[in-house]
């Protein structure tokens, strides 16, 4: 399996946006999509006992939003989408509101890591955070309850691109025991050096970066007639 | 099948940009992609012999040239956007600078109408086009041209939503003899009247209207865990 570095992804995201001309919603509406689309292949049982997603600040998060919509879309009935940090751009303060609209509840409300929910997504951070400066508040905390509360409160624990607080550049074995350990890993655009050794089920979304791209980076992923694909 | 007035299509479609807060972006990616995978399902084989996309001025040929871009990620090799009048909005240049990122040619080459295609995707006009007051230059040949050379040239003919030329609040059975009969209709959000009693293939896709706005307008389309279904 091909993995990408963080510096490599981050390159071939810039791309996306310069030499391909993307915008940044459209590319995170295929994204969220791909992620509720593989959360429903994988948990479809557990999602019938609500899914708690958890926000960051950045794309990933917004990755989630556009993914509880999804999800809303799919037949998913409880979904709570807790963002503890009130967003400052209007992308995102759009995706929650149409998030709204479809019958998520969004909330800044730590209480709701406290219920059960037979999926908790992880949104909180992609391949652009690196662990090594220290997790600020209140994420810091935040990940230790999805640590703490996997498999207690939560059945089922999925990361969207990287598990929050792990190290991009390293093997999914290497990483240090006081990880989060998510059941399910989707991968966007194409898996990074993390998900190599990852013993969990892993999933590669993000059908959309041309051949140019896919060549220069080495990423040739099969995903068939379909938009996600299981490893 | 309850299908809409093209009145109806016009305000649903409007509460989407507003009450819902959508970006064109984000639904144009949404439907274009329904529209290949609606494609794709139906005419795998026939696509083996290449697709003409007929771009119209409006978001009907911004969904087919979403639509080009999602053949090509399926591994559709010759694709052909047919753009007869250069786009003056922003959105539809960067959607076609990205389609020929993906290897699809873009023309207003007059010419390709002549060449011999699996399919011939009719991305002109959407609901909001009224043929009664005329269709102008240089649609109305183009249209003409779909018509004469379907069965001839072009082996089966995709309809996005509407057929071009025919009358929205008009069943398909009593549209006048002189106008384009699709093999496929891919209605967007939900079929208008123009859909009812259709005798080729019909598919619905556009999986993004939140449950106030299904139940104001009495669109309820079942879409299992796909994006597109088949009615």
């Amino acid at each position: 399996m091909k993995t990408l570095s963080s510096a490599d992804a981050d390159a071939l995201d810039r791309e996306l946006f310069s030499t391909c001309n993307f915008d940044v919603i459209q590319l995170m509406e295929l994204a969220g999509f791909a992620v509720a689309m593989a959360t429903l292949k994988q948990h479809k049982d557990d999602l019938s006992h609500g899914i708690l997603i958890i926000c960051g600040p950045g794309n990933n998060g917004g990755d989630g939003m556009v993914a509880a919509r999804h999800l809303s879309l799919f037949g998913v009935t409880d979904i709570t989408l807790y963002v503890p940090k009130q967003p400052k751009t209007d992308l995102y303060l759009r995706l929650i509101d149409q998030a709204r609209q479809f019958g998520v509840t969004v909330t800044d409300d730590t209480s709701v890591l406290d219920r059960s929910y037979g999926v908790c997504m992880d949104a909180v951070f992609g391949f652009n955070f690196d662990p090594k400066g220290g997790i600020r508040a209140p994420y810091d905390s935040i990940i230790a309850r999805m640590r703490d509360e996997a498999a207690v409160c939560y059945s089922k624990l999925v990361s969207i691109d990287v598990p929050s607080g792990w190290e991009v550049d390293v093997p999914a074995d290497e990483q240090r025991k006081d990880v989060i350990r998510p059941n399910t890993l989707i991968s966007l655009t194409a898996p990074k050096i993390c998900a190599d050794k990852f013993d969990g089920n892993h999933w590669v979304g993000g059908r959309f970066v041309p051949p140019a791209i896919r060549d220069k980076y080495g990423v040739h992923i099969d995903f068939g007639d379909d938009i996600v694909v299981k490893q």
